[in-house]
């Protein structure tokens, strides 16, 4: 009897089955589930615990029996293939590596001051950094046939989650053949999360992790490979997820003048002090902190910081690791996956009223973030990595 | 007699050996010689004439026999090895790509304009796109011994010139181990430019081309490579080429708190008009024309073009070869070495007196320029890369 009913409910709503979150998230959209944490909770871990890493969820999500799951592989000269979860964790060694993923709407608020776009008003918190660990997409593709032959004419990895709307379209999206082989790309069929199991919102029992490139290529719930000569044509890969100018408004935008994206641009934000704060005038420093990251492997390797709007800047201190705990080993060149975090404590400037602060990152390509806003809006909203401003007033105790 | 007057002249005047050069080059140093062509030219074809690409020489120009030219290659299993030019071009596969080189001082001279920095005073043409030819360096590696046992500890690749300062020490820099031997990296030790043997001015006979990466690692006259643990400790490398936050200056600037520059960020500039450029009130439209190119093997995806100062912007026209002529074809993603050239013409707008034409381009990563230059701003003058400028006035016939 109640089964029955939890069916009905089910039927009524394909998201009943979704899991329980943490109280704490803000909630942009609660079906499909998308919500990010506080900032001040989002860099007091150099990992983010999954209960606090962002969560975007195009639909419901899947119920998965780890027992019966298999990925499909095809596309490859041998044909179709099928792995079990057991596959994927014995044929293959197991990689981790610690990797940040961000949301391509991040900080679409930003956008939304300027003019309103289409899309959910993401905070600054739509990034996490967690470690991921599973096969390396390389080696499962190599073992089930890929090589010379099909390197001849693959030029795409496909994948698809299990995750369908109403009239079962899976979600689904497409990365470039070099990225996915490459032995340097480090992309995982990742099967834990922070050395757990993936959560059911993170994609359980498999997801793809592609470090350095956009969250939505990331697929969670993983069904479904394919080895192409072209890219995916699904909704998220031709007519979402693209960046177009400022000028470009619904009526002439033609989503096959720019390219899916694929790796990000460099970004920072100030999570401490929040917008807003009043800060007392008999404190003599001021402490700020963030997280900053880039997009492609590139390592973060300077932030600077502004106490006035802009106009003189002092350099952070970056970390990889936990306060107080040592920084996690460097990376080779073009394989840096995750954040760093960032602080500064400097004199609190005597005589000011209210402080506009800044921040803004440099990769070790020397790529800067924008100035401003207007310049980058866009349609969607995606790709916000202006700098990042807030005020704060100073008062007497 | 003669003979000995003009060797007389050389050792009083180390450059009176050095090849003569286009006039209608712009000279920012005579010795060694410094120069760049006119922004007007520079656009004039996809591909740049050896006459008119930027001369950056450090020293004087060597004069190199090509029949006794050796080059040495240390640091691998086998010892040290030399190869002939003529070894270059028969033993190994010879190998094309075209590919833009910048100066990391490219447009410093808007540095300067915000305040006085040090360095020659580059303008908007200190860049060039040239067809290169020659062996992979990854061939020759591969060839002299290196594998999965100088895998273990090689992580830089050191190159020399064969050009030497007063006490005998010759140009040298390094770049990653990862980019010299993958198989994308398609670093070339090119003993031709556009077709011809490469000119003195820009190394003959043998120089290495770096794709995405700054001139500075391009080693002209090269004379030695050597697979190292350790980056190169020459000044080029550690003290100079260097990028810093504008808030550091020359008392307390740590060279070590900074990164050698390899990859350069995404760039563009407007070659017309030129700036203080007087346009006819009776023109209908008004045409702007510009390169724009990335770093790292991003390809340029839009450039936006502004008449008024940055508030509105439109998406000019991109081409990868000469007007008129078919594009050169895509290359793979992430091995984009050749710059775009850009072209908008739009409607003059109707009262304007002066325009502010501002042009920005975004790459394939979705990196953009700042909008200005007083953020970026350092010491060095490198890494110049806001939005470029120019001021038109509009006039009655
Ligand atoms: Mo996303
Ligand atoms: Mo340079």
């Amino acid at each position: 009897e109640d089964r029955k009913k939890q069916e009905d409910a089910k039927v009524s709503d394909p998201f009943s089955s979704d899991p329980e979150r943490h109280p704490v998230l803000r909630v942009n959209c609660k079906k499909p589930f998308n919500a990010e944490p506080p900032p001040e909770i989002l860099t007091e871990s150099y990992i983010t615990p999954h209960v606090f890493f962002f969560k975007r969820n195009h639909l419901p999500v899947p119920q998965v029996d780890p027992a019966s799951y298999r990925l499909k592989v095809e596309g490859l000269p041998g044909g179709a293939l099928t792995l079990s979860l057991e596959d994927l964790k014995t044929r293959f060694p197991k990689h981790t590596i610690t990797a940040t993923m961000q949301c391509a709407g991040n900080r679409r608020s930003d956008m939304n001051k300027v003019k309103q776009v289409k899309g959910l008003n993401w905070g600054i918190s739509a990034i996490g950094n967690a470690k991921w660990s599973g096969a390396r997409l390389r080696d499962v593709l190599l073992a089930l046939g890929y090589g010379p032959e099909a390197a001849q004419w693959a030029r795409h990895v496909h994948f698809e989650g299990l995750d369908k709307d109403e009239t079962g379209t899976a979600y689904g999206t497409s990365i470039p053949i070099n990225k996915a082989v490459s032995e340097e790309g480090d992309v995982l069929l990742a099967y834990e999360m922070n050395g757990e199991d993936i959560p059911p919102d993170h994609g359980f029992p498999v997801r793809v992790v592609v470090p350095g490139v956009v969250g939505a290529r990331n697929v969670k719930w993983l069904g479904r490979i394919l080895v192409s000569a072209e890219e995916s044509g699904s909704h998220w890969q031709q007519h979402d997820y693209k960046g177009f100018s400022p000028g470009t408004d619904w009526n002439k935008v033609d989503p096959r003048s720019a390219p899916a994206i694929q790796e990000l641009p460099v970004q920072s934000a100030i999570t401490a002090p929040a917008d807003g704060a009043v800060i007392d005038r008999g404190d003599d420093t001021l402490t700020v902190k963030g997280y900053a990251w880039s997009g492609g492997g590139r390592e973060v390797v300077r932030v600077d910081v502004s106490l006035d709007g802009g106009r003189t800047w002092q350099v952070a201190r970056l970390r990889s690791g936990d306060d107080g705990q040592p920084d996690e080993p460097s990376p080779p060149p073009g394989r840096a996956w995750a954040w760093k975090l960032w602080e500064l404590t400097a004199p609190l400037p005597p005589e000011a009223e209210e402080l506009e602060i800044v921040c803004k990152a440099v990769d070790s390509s020397y790529n800067v973030q924008p100035d401003t806003v207007p310049p980058i809006w866009n349609l969607r909203g995606l790709l916000s990595n202006a700098w990042h401003r807030v005020k704060v007033r100073v008062a007497e105790e």
